[in-house]
Order: C-alpha cells, then structure tokens, then sequence
C-alpha cells in the first residue's frame, strides 16, 4: 500500500468525528518579517513592540502577531485531513480569535466534523468543521468553521449520515473576546497612522482602498508553503498547467491578507481582529492579478463595560483588476456576483473609541 | 470625505513642519534573514554575532543590522507623508547614522520640512526635509535630508515661502559617529574575506565590482513592503501598465542596497557605513534589469585619536545591464550621466587600518 | 592589481591545503522562517519547539534547524574559495551531520584540499575537499567531502601532485551520529503525521511522493543568497542569457532541500538526516521547472544499543517536468541516467521504531 497521504474523500468522514491534524509549529519574529515583506501590512500592534505594550497588548515586551497569520496557520493544518481532495472552500462561519498569540507559541489544530451532505451528483458532496487553533498551553488562539466541497473516493459509496448544520450569520457581540490587558488610553492615533476612530464610522458606509497590489508566483507560493499548505494546485505548473484553468490558483487566504493589508488605507486604526462571520471566495486569482478592496461599514458594536474600544463589523471585498471607487460586488443582473470579485469576507475589528 | 490618505501636495508643506510619522516599527531577526535572502550581503559583523562581538559591535550577543535595512525602514515611514504624491526622489545629503540598531529595537521617523521651492511650471515643487530615525529610547539612529519633487493639488495654489537649503557636499570627517565599543585589535581579515584594509585604498581608485545581480518582481516588492512603504508605482500592476512606463518602478533604495552588496567583491573590510554624503538615482529600473556596480574611492579620513580604523569616502556607481569594466559615469557628451548608470551614490565607510 | 577575488584554479590548490572560508554567519529564526516559505518542510521536530521538546532534541526551548538549512550555509561559504571557477560540482561522500544547530549559533567552514587531478585536456582538473562546518564553540555540526571540476588558469602550468582519494560508498553505522539527548518515547506520529515506522520501510522498497514543487527565480536566488552563496551563474541572468544555457542555473542544494521537502509525504517520520552518503547533480534545473521525487529505501540500520530508534538508507531522485510513478532514474538505454532525472541523492535518516 502507498504511504502517501491520499487525504480523505467524502465517505471517510463520520459526523462527530474529531481530527488532530498534524505538524505542530512554533511561530517565530521570522514568520512576522515575512509576513509583513508578503502583505505589506502597517496596524501598528502588530508592527511595534513598544506601541503593543502602550496599550496591554505586548507579552514579554513583544509584539503580538497578526491574527490572519495566526489564522493562516491553523488553516494550513488542516488541509491534509480535510481539503487534499477537495473541489471548492465554499465558506467560513463562527470564526472567533481567543488569545494572542505571540513568536514563540506552537500552534496546532484540532477539527470537529459538523455536518456533512452528498450532492445530487453523487461524485461529490460538503464537509462542515469546526477547527480550534491551540497554543503550547492548550488554550483556543481561534476557532471557526468552513465548508468544503469534496470528491467522493467511491460514487456509489453510501453516506451514513447527513446533517446541514446551522450556522451564525454573525459572531455575537456578547461573544467576542478581548485581550484581557487591552487598556487603550495612551493609543497614539498619529503614530498609528489614521485620525479616524470607531465614533467616526457609520453603518453603510463605504470605503474604497485605492491602492492596488500585484500578485506574483513567488509570492504566493512562499506564503501558502510558510503555513505548511499542502493543497497541490497552489505549487506545480506541470500538472496545473494541463488543467481547468492552465495555472496555479491562488490560496484564497492570501487574497484575504492582500486586502486586509490594502484596508489599511482607509480603516488604519481597526487594529485586530476578533470575529470572522462569513466569507467565501467568489472567484479564483492567478499570478498576474492586480488586487484592489474596498469595505462596507455592516455594525458599529458597543462593548460591554468598555468606553475605550469598540468594534466595527466590516465587509471586506476584493477584486482582481477593477479599481473600487464604485465598489463593485453584483453583476449586472443584480444578483450573481460581479466576475471581478474575489472574496467576499465578514469579520469583526477593535478600534478605538473617542472619549471625554 | 474620504478616510484614505491621499498624501501632501507641494502647497501642504510648511517651512519648519515637524511630522511625526506613522507605524513605528520593531526591527527582528526576520528582518535580517529577509535582507540577507534579498542582498546576499557578506559583510562580517553583520553576519556573525561571534564577529560582532570580538570587534566590539555586538550588544547581548547580538550582530547589529545592516546599516542600509535601518535607512529603508526610516524611509520607508516618510513615505505617505512626503511622498505620496512625489514625482520624483531627487537627492540625499547630510546622512549620518547614530548608534547602531539590533534586533528587538523599535523605530519611528520624524521630518522637519527645511525647503520648499515652487517649478516655473507651477505644477510641482521641490520639498526638502530632515528625517531623523529614532530608536525606542529616542536616540538618533539615522538623519538625513532628502528632496523629493511634488505635484500641486492646485496649480494656482501660492506657496507662503520659499526657501533653498544649503546643503553639504559630505559629512565632515569630525561629525562622523563611531559605535562607542568599537576595538579592531580582534578584527580577523580572513574571516573577513578580503586581505585589503584601510591603508591600500588610494583616492581616484576605480574598482568594478565584477558580479551582477537579475531583479525579480516578487523580490524588489518584498523588500520594499518589508520596509512598509507605500509608494504605489512599486505595487500596482493594472495602474503602471496603463502609466509612463508600462511596468512597475523599484524602489531606488533597493538598487542603494543591491549595490552596496555587490561592493563587497572588493570592498569586503568596509563594514560599517557611518556617512551618506550625496546620492541620486539616475534612471529607473524594472524587475528583469541586471545591476553592476564599481567604486571609487574619493577619500581616505583619518579617524581622530584612532589608529585601528579609519575612513573611506566612495562613490558607488549602479548600472543595469552594463558591465563595469570600464567604469560608466557619463554619456559621450561627457557631461550627462550615461544612460545605462542607475545610481550615483555618495557615502562613507569605516574600515581597518594596518598597524603595527 | 584587482581587489576582486578571482577565485582559486585548479593549479592553485594543494594537497594537504586548509582553508579557512570567510563570512561567518549566525543562524536565527529568520532564517528557518525562510527555509519553510521556500521549501514547506513539514518535519515535525524542527517545526516544532515543543515536539522537539518532547523527544530530546530542543536546546533552552527551541527547535533545531533543518539539517539541510546548516548544509547549505556551511557550503555556501565554501563557494569563493573552492567553486568559484568550477565547472561542475562533480558529487559528495562520507557526509555527516553533527551537533545539532539552533538559531543563536554561529557557523564558519574550514576545508581540506584532500585530491587532485588534472584531466587529459590540460584546461580542467578535479579538486576534492574535505569541509567541516564548525559552530561558536569549535563543534563540528557537519563533515563531507565534495569534488568538484575545476578551470586552470594557465593550461601550461604543471601539478605538483595527483592523487584521487579513496571514498567510502556510504558512511557506516556505527559512525552515525545521534543527538545525545534523543529519547523517542513520547514520539508521536499523529502529530509527525504519518503512521510509518522504521519497522514498515523495507530495503528495495519504492516510494512516490507524487507533489510537484515549480522553481521560480525569486526563491532560488533568495534561497542561494540566504546561505550567502556567490556563485554567479545564479543571479546573473545579463551574462548567462549569453552563455550556454541562455538561463541562470539553480543552485543544485536548492533542489536537494526541494526533494527532501516533497519526500515527507511518504516519509514523514524520518525526521533528521545523520549522513549524506553520495550525491550528484545529473542534470541542471532552472526556473519554471517543476520538481517531483522518489525515493529508494536502499538500507535499514539498526542503531547499537537503541530499540526506539532506527536509520534508513535512501536514495532520493528527482527529476524535473516528470512525474515519479514509475521511479524513473536510467534512460532507456539501462545504463545512462535519464534525462528528466536532476538529483540522485544517497542519504541516511533518524525515524522511530514500533515497540511493545
């Protein structure tokens, strides 16, 4: 028998069934450096030590890292168990982040099997997770479900359950979680690089990124293999370039990071996140395609007990070649999505609030 | 009104504006392993703690960074004040860098405007600013002056004054900053690598620095994103395919850096740069351009009171897809600069004396 | 006379000749960042801290560095004086890794010319070398032998010795040498994430590690300038688009560490190499290619006095733009190598053995 790993098809998942996915790693000053020369990202948390400690969010005088790197991570376990045969990542739901994590943690990922549904094809079918990210001390870093479309190894093979679970539109205000020393008195907006604070936002209102960033192959690559992503259409141009689109796809992850690096221009003091509600990817991207992003204002929340930060729920969408002053998202007939668009994400930032 | 930056135009600037610059920035090992994979420097203490230390430049075991990485990331800040909307950097002088920086220091940048002058088309000016890089402490880690041409938000717009610095052509011998544990007595020239020191050096000295180094697209914007500037003409694809050039423009510190580390086929005992005299970028470069470079050695400083290092003023000379053999400078005319030269660099360097 | 090094020639090497290489470098965790972003290794123990920890094989917490990460900087500083005229690195024998490297360490190379032989055209010669990459504390962290064909200067000039060293065909068990604290009890192979134990491999025994990796020139030369590595015919595309290949060559290490990567999917607990018994480059690579592998288990070698431990001999091939179902390594003639074929590579792994 091979000792390759042919990853899991549709039948090989039982609901309930729990994962502990492999290859624990530890994060590193190294993996931020690259993270910032991939994305190019500036909330400045995570780009300062000494800006993190001013307001509570530093450990042992370092800074904490980016959440999507955190995020990206986790993600990157898992796929060997859960999307090595998989058609499409059709979405995410229930993301939550628990504690920072910090260079130095290990980082490992545990899935829960939620749901799962054959579809009239039969060749194919949807997998529901729940996938908890943990740190060294077995405490959550962040836990989220998606949805994957997998091939079945077998057509007529015979599902022994089926369950479409029931997923969130949002993350509760009630349930985000929030660094425990966050203390946002001596924020420096200046230094942070954006006068606008959550009182400065309104439900519906829309921001256009304006810049624009090209991805490159090596780029991606380098990025999708820092997490220890194995999903094969993102490395080989021999085999990708005899398929359905002639080219390596992108890790959609890296599209999220793109446009959450371009937000900043605009969105420069939503400096972490806490909730991701929904996303998916609309369209694929390939080396070559210029990245561009605007946001939607969904929710302004309030924080219990807090008069220093609150939180903004954003939409977040991005586009391959189309510049975003007119903030594109349908199509023309109104309901399809725009063939520009890339991702569609949900999620939910803390930003400072303005007092006195 | 939009929440993106859209930078200074010319009649923003004030004579004596002090501007205090966004995302202060933490510098890592990352950093260094990133500079190192981007410029393949070979320069002794900054490669080895062990080195580092026996010279007296380390601090808690630590090799100091490449003098060049703390310039980008001070640069890097005054980008999206002083030259979002820029057409064109024009010039550096008077740079002198202060104490050395080690991993785990936090840099912020501040910029005094001291010139401001409008062009007979009224369409642009010249900014001069002072920028000072400062480390968590508030210590000088770096100033310079830069000029930078800058488009009008309003032709019509009178600027309240008008004034052109005298500048410096080098940093006097006297104003130069020794790192204050500096002790050759342990500098080992084998390890090293090179035999030539301080004393072998003659002014009018030419030296072609022999190898050259392809430019690709995913690493000039690495670098430029690791140094968290925002200049879009590096970035953006769809926009500068459309523009002047049809192409993305690198960051003209990335050929200062690519330069400087082709200089060590040469230059290998120049360790430290303590002075930035002069410099500009002559032409362009695109992603697929070869860069050489050669030297000339303008001056030979004594250090005062120091018989164990001394100085070199030199000129550093970047081409693209031109061998150095024979030294480009200036066209045929003999008074324009040749069209192959890319970078016109004026700096100084320390460097061992023989002794004994 | 010229202060660029030229580099040495065939008749400028002795026998019995030690070199000391310049550029002495400390590894960090930026460079281990960089070694996963370029090649998605997947070894648990040097992915982790805290599975290191488990096993033994962590120092004041951290993780060791991929054994192949020390290969490739002690060798990189071995390339001014040894390859720099080389016209081909010819093979490797007797290669052992030693104690183990973490980030903090700081390696230097020292080399023993131990053969010499000039070939009958007079232009070209083969130098054999003896290299011990050594850490701060003079420990040998890694001894091979490479040779490697070099030009003369002057076809005239006449050698004062020949001799061609005796190599041993692979470096025998009992001088394998294993971390001195491995303790495989708390090993565990979910997490490592493959089920396959020393027990399970058998000698004859073939593995196809079906993933394909495509090479871009942004990650071969960040990769070759990382181990500070200055041979030209990577970098130098103005020049080498003249030459032979039109194209710059791939370091060849790049395409070890690329198949060494791909082999965790079938090898997933052979966690550390302890020897590089043989090696070649049979065919040169270049970017655009894509790389896939196989692997032969040539040998299982029982460690003396360890039941949780065991080694396998492998030969690991590669090849480039050909997948490795069919284990491709000769051409159809049964005695030349394949054409598609770019590696064989014959090393010796550290990987559990079943208990109980």
């Amino acid at each position: 028998m091979s000792k390759t790993n042919q990853g899991n098809f549709l039948e090989d998942f039982r609901l309930g069934q729990v994962i502990r996915h492999a290859t624990p790693r530890t994060v590193t000053e190294g993996d931020v450096a690259l993270y910032t020369a991939l994305y190019g990202s500036r909330f400045a948390p995570q780009s300062s030590a000494k800006f993190a400690s001013a307001i509570g969010l530093a450990e042992k005088g370092r800074a904490p890292i980016d959440d999507l790197l955190a995020f990206h991570i986790v993600f990157g376990k898992t796929v060997p168990d859960i999307s090595l045969n998989a058609v499409a990542n059709l979405g995410y739901a229930a993301g939550r982040f628990g504690v920072q994590v910090f260079p130095g943690d290990t980082l490992s990922a545990v899935s829960t099997v939620i749901g799962i549904k054959e579809n009239s094809n039969r060749q194919t079918g949807v997998v529901y997770v729940r996938t908890t990210g943990l740190n060294q001390r077995g405490e959550t870093v962040l836990d989220y479900i998606r949805w994957v479309m997998v091939r079945k190894r077998d057509p007529n093979a015979v599902l022994a359950e089926t369950l479409v679970p029931d997923l969130p539109t949002a993350v509760a205000a009630g349930d985000l979680i929030l660094p425990t020393e966050l203390q946002l008195d001596r924020y420096d907006a200046v230094l942070a690089g954006s006068p606008y604070l959550w009182d400065d936002y309104s439900p519906g209102e829309k921001i256009d990124h304006v810049d624009g960033s090209t991805i490159e192959e090596a780029e991606h690559m380098m990025a999708t293999r820092l997490w220890q992503n194995t999903a094969r259409v993102h490395f080989n141009q021999f085999t990708e370039g005899k398929g359905r689109f002639g080219r390596r796809l992108i890790y959609g992850g890296h599209i999220i990071s793109l446009a959450r690096a371009l937000s900043f221009n605009g969105l420069g003091n939503a400096f972490k996140l806490v909730a991701i509600n929904g996303g998916r990817h609309a369209n694929p991207t390939f080396a070559g395609d210029t990245i561009f992003a605007w946001s939607e204002v969904l929710q302004r929340i309030e924080i219990p007990g807090r008069d220093d930060v609150g939180a903004l729920r954003l939409r977040l969408v991005a586009t391959r070649d189309c510049p975003c002053g007119d903030f594109p998202l349908f199509a023309e007939n109104g309901h399809d999505i725009d063939p520009a668009v890339v991702l569609d994400f949900d999620y939910t930032v803390l930003i400072p609030r303005r007092r006195g």
